[in-house]
């Protein structure tokens, strides 16, 4: 099930994901000194302090610390839907495609998903207004919640600049319904588009910001919306085994991911020359937004095998051979994959 | 909520569907003399005929009994579903739309739509493979279930013929999902095929169909499959609370329902008719090919309100005005119709 | 899995329970002449008739008509609870031991049992306060309900007298909790205590009442509430299922059912008769207030196995044996009982 | 919501729980050079050595990694139970009473509740058998799982001895259940009964046990079963959202804590002062067997304020005042708690 990094006699060049990220010296440091208390039956100071701060940066009321990503989703969905509401969320979601269908089975929702007619990652308001539709009697299906993603993953990490973001979400309120952002990378998007990222959660009903990925923290996400919303998201959270005690040592790696966030612009600039170098080679590749590369192949399981014996470590995602650049991939090892590839038995666009 | 049916001073004539059918006298009478018991703690004998029978016409090993469609659809997508598993369904199936979100809440299936690239209410064994996809590691979502629709009611009663009903199943096989088919009008479809209904049944795992739509009985659909499956079956009729005791009295109409299968055929003319009608009013319909017209206009909302004011009862389906055509809509009710809409204050194409 | 009913050469007798009685031939022609309609998409005036019949009697604002007393169990402690809401009944409530536990996976409760310290099927209120306990923080348990049952199945058809009714809802609102009451067979109390059903409703919440058990129809319940409280449950019987079509015929006898009332006297006269019989050959049996009758033995599955093969059938019911006197057993039915337990191989107290 | 530590003036004593022990120098320092890997796509090298020695030590054949035992608990139920099936647990379990119903409206399961007739915490295997019951039709609850739990929280840390345990395993596997021990604190168990931590899995299905009690780690547990149990509970803690990327920070902890079992006895010890302090002060307490202590008061609210007024921090526990002894306790934290509460208000009994 698992990939053995050492699968190749060269050193392992590992795109496969920003969540590899490792943490460094100094961020274990800042961990071993965190100050801790008990978050279930106190709360805990540095989780608290992360709470904060975290809510700040993103432009919310409050925020609530979780152990993951996927759980910062699912809380959200579980807090917005009553059962079998519908929820609309760009074709390929991470909350449609990646978290097991708990936001069906655990949260309820029926999900529909909206094609991406305004670009990688982005429906456009009328696709949304139609998707909604009417009301109808007590005996239809009520639309009640708009999923947003910002970076989109499976899109290659594509970017909804703020005037779409504002379009979309002013025509969902205007539809009646609540907007949840899973903001994984909203980072990724804030540093692409050169905004703080509040700008990008302008009116959202919830967001959820990771920092076990670019940022490079071991382990964390939180949860934004307002006070009413977190006090609801917390005691789901506990449902969920999700409420930890001395958690504040994971905490304080996650506030000090937050100070990290302009180095994804040197990620996004990884990615920028990985995509050009493949570009140059004939593989059929999309120029990046953020630090995600989409590479068009006809076999993907074969060129994923191919790559993997030249060292080179790549995941699929959505039909496509997916290269993630982060911090844990140095420059140099975007020249020596390009270097790899060029002398590896591929004929042209990644065959 | 509720139309009111004498909106106009002119007779209503009631295109909203064929649910609306009502139990003539022979029926009644049957009805009222049907053999009864107590379907939970003993079997009711006029259900276990019909069970029987139904198994028999829809060539299923068994059969069982619930109160609605609705019911027997959601228990087949609980007993073939595990917490998450992905299921496929052509866009626009009755279990995505018209089911208040059952098939995520509570049978916990994470639903993904098909294309229809064969044709109305038909996707292509390539779409439903292509939509599968490969098998992942432990955190993926994993596929288990087609859900087919024969006829398909958003697509205004389309079907699907035999030879791509067993291509659609052998490819779901192939690949490892179960097969669920929505037959709530099964009946139209062989009647329009001319063919026994088991034809169309052939490989699926399960199947529902339903008794008070065209066929006019008052209430009841069965849902059929393996004796395992009908075994776990009756447990969820009953967790559900669908178990009901002296039921023989609507079963009994259900096997004078089975009896009017043929029937069928005059309300597919009826729709023929209708369709012709419209086009050469210039309204943009398609052939229908059983008893379901759908006519595209401009402003749904705005035509049923007409509608209506002629007298002229319809619903709106997947952003189409749709008449049924039923056992309870005569030939004169046609003739009728047309003739209120070319006297109406339709300009073209029923705007 | 099911009960022979010819077991003996004997004529059967059979006590099972009142959910075997068989609609009459008056019954069955009202039935027949029933007025109908389609009581998904409108409304069906039969059962609108029974529901605002129901919702009199009961004493409430409005009602909802259900296939099945789970059914509307279900749909009340549904649409009361949030998701691990704890909820207390009295120890061997029908929503606890025999609904398939959908309480707690469908409607998302935390049952717990109460003890019947007032007497069988009564707690006090001075337990039920005691269980409720106080606030705690986030991470606590809520509690949210109460659900009593009048009169009390598994207790031997149990009554609470209205006097304790009253301080158990008194009681339960003062600590925030909603009342649900199980009124499968709050019509036997109603007849046992001499007062009218409403008088056993006061101040509750959702009430459940069934007309397919000693009223003798054969299919149909009703959950009664306020009229925002029906109109969540209308929706839930949608998503369960529970929406039929042309309805109307069965509550044509829910209606005729609910004139019966009066007549389940002399079910509970039979059933004192039967007690006041079974005791006299030494069967340890107390005073039943309605129509059900338990009896104490030593080993119930050979208890039930030996009256069986006198062809009197029984169920066993919270380890004991259950008679239920309804109106297809008849006086000489009850004679013709004890004359078969005194020649039969008992011993004493059903040995 | 949460307790503000220096409500008095004096030093706070705080015996509210053995879950807001801090990670050491010693553990931190551990942590900080933890080897880590993305324990979602690939396997964390430190956590995969904790759940091989945890289930090591706890007798399983594998064991997986939690951030919660409440997660611990609520995965092993999900994978044991399907939709409606009756588990039974000692009244008062942690499972019943602290995971906010998870159990039911998320593992869906119907909970009972058994006595505590062989001491406090232990059912006796008569009780559990005749919990069981029988084997009935379709229509009846099924009874699948025993969870009990050792040491037993609201019984003041009682301890299940391997003889009881093992009676109570095999009466459960006769019955056809499968068995679930919730093992947070069998840590506590083992030492106070001087016999290994897998001594009292013996038999068991699953088993959780948490590492941030007594044993002192930040954050974790692990839920332990067969290879197949854990392969289904890897993708049910994914699905809850408690796959974690680089973890082995925080498994570090738990490693270490795994080498400090044996201090546990120290806490006993300081529990046993403690209660005989109480009682010699007039107080109603039991021997404890492990760390906690129960206090019966006439006034759980009124005693609660008293002692915090006093600078000593408890919580409520069944009815009872609890004190929880741990290694952030020392000696004269408890000579000075008893201090306190002689020259405190108190009459007798903590009145």
């Amino acid at each position: 099930m698992t990939f053995d990094a050492t699968v190749s006699a060269r050193r392992p060049l590992d795109f496969r994901s920003d969540t590899l990220t490792r943490p460094d010296e100094h961020m274990r440091s800042v961990m071993a000194k965190a100050e801790v208390g008990d978050n279930v039956i106190d709360v805990d100071p540095t989780i608290r302090r992360l709470e904060e701060r975290a809510a700040d940066v993103l432009g919310m009321p409050a925020a609530l610390w979780t152990p993951s990503g996927t759980m910062a989703n699912l809380i959200a969905l579980s807090t917005h839907l009553r059962r079998g509401d519908r929820f609309l969320a760009p074709r390929g979601a991470h909350v449609l495609v990646n978290e097991l269908g708990s936001a069906a089975w655990l949260a309820g929702g029926m999900p529909d998903p909206l094609e991406h007619d305004a670009g990688p990652g982005r429906p456009t308001p009328q696709t949304l207004r139609a998707a909604v539709g009417g009301s109808g009697p007590y005996y239809t299906l009520r639309t009640t919640l708009l999923s947003l993603e910002n970076t989109h993953n499976a899109s290659g990490g594509a970017v909804i600049p703020p005037e779409e973001h504002d379009q979309l979400v002013a025509t969902a309120h205007e539809a009646g319904l609540r907007v949840h952002l899973d903001g994984a990378r909203i980072w990724n998007a804030a540093v692409a588009l050169g905004v703080p990222p509040a700008t990008l959660t302008a009116g959202v009903d919830s967001v959820s910001a990771c920092f076990s990925k670019g940022l490079g923290a071991p382990v964390g996400s939180v949860v934004a919306g307002s006070e009413e919303f977190v006090e609801q998201a917390r005691r789901m959270r506990q449902m969920l085994g999700g409420g930890v005690r001395q958690g504040g040592i994971l905490a304080a790696a996650c506030l000090l991911a937050l100070d990290r966030i302009d180095d994804l612009a040197a990620d996004h600039a990884k990615a920028a020359r990985l995509a050009a170098g493949l570009r140059e080679r004939g593989w059929d590749v999309t120029e990046p937004r953020t630090n995600i590369v989409l590479a068009g192949v006809a076999d993907v399981a074969a060129t994923l095998e191919t790559l993997r014996g030249l060292g080179i470590l790549t995941l699929p995602m959505a039909g496509k051979v997916r290269f993630v650049l982060h911090r844990d991939v140095t420059e140099d090892d975007v020249t020596e994959a390009l270097r790899r590839i060029e002398s590896g038995p591929f004929d042209k666009m990644g065959q």
